[in-house]
């Protein structure tokens, strides 16, 4: 672990791959993360909304708003 | 996927096709995209807004504050 | 529809015709649009109040604070 | 109306008269407007906070912070 | 009334003098105001913390932070 | 008091003292002020979280962001 | 404790270790800090989300939005 880390190389990182991104309404969203921006602004690509794991739907690719978002995580 | 997408890069190829937006309030808006900017304010032609898939009522010309934005999908 | 279309397109075509606002707080506001600005402030003449599509009272001419909107739409 | 016109307007020329002030809480305060600034935090004179049309309580002098304001009605 | 007259004036004029603090909490605060900024960040000497009234508790020098403020009013 | 007096002048006297911190989400927090900046993000030692009054559960050394402070008290 | 001392300083000496965030939405989520920047945005590793002690799920790697966060405290 450097000194110079920063938060938004963990998003760098996950690129093209699959994340987990828990929104601030209680809803979750996974998909392939396509791009990101310094507002946290993200998209995805095959993107699933889902509310206590059950998906309520397919939304495909997405632009998420980064105010509305609590966490995001690469999935395994 | 290039390093250099940005997440606005959805919202450019979106222009003039159905869009599914989701509000904090809970409901939803469909339309046309006409325009947006930074904030992510945007503007929809022949907009309706819905609520649990139920039609609230048709809007047509739109101007959405993007504060109040969740997410923003092209739909198919 | 071009690639240089701004949302405020919609707001300074709507200038001195009938619109509706809807607000953060459930309630929506009608009236005819006299100025706007950047934050999305907007003034009104003639402006009424409706909760649920009833008239909750008669306002006249009205300052709306930005930041408390969630979408304008020009009334037919 | 002018291409010109701007929201604060509305307020500069409320100066020294009885306005409607609708709060984010739900409350309403009525006094004569004295001052505004862009943040559109605002004092009155002989202000009185209301809720459901019915007075809480007499303030004289008040300052409201532009952040809690929903709308400002000038009052007839 | 002066054309020039900001919402400041009114609390440069309530230094050393009790005044109320209407908290976006629901509680309010008495006390003497020592000092503001521009956020309205103020300090009060002598402060109680009140719900509905009654006092919570007295907190005697107590810094409180601008954006949980709703009004400010000097009390007689 | 001074017309110069602002309000971190508070903080900056209670630094290495005991502090009520009391949050927007109900719970205060108790300990000894080590640092702040201008945002109000606040260090303590020796904290202790609570609710009602009683100890939710000790923090030890602990970082708060400002933007969930409602107010900041020296204790006695 | 130095005139000098700032917020930070404590997040800094905290990178490598194992840290508590308490988030707006009540959970918490524990995990070794990774990075942070100056909006608290935070990376952790090896992180569980908690809610009233139990463990809601393993995270691993999670970026955090620095406006959710409460507090952060490093554990013992």
């Amino acid at each position: 672990m450097s000194e110079n880390a920063r938060p938004l190389d963990l998003l760098n990182n996950a690129r093209g791959k699959m994340i987990l991104v828990e929104l601030k309404n209680g809803n979750s969203i996974t998909g392939k993360l396509i791009a990101f921006d310094v507002h946290i602004n993200i998209t995805l690509d095959g993107a699933e909304e889902r509310k206590n794991g059950d998906v309520l739907r397919k939304l495909g690719s997405v632009f998420i708003r980064g105010d509305t978002i609590i966490l995001i995580s690469p999935t395994v």
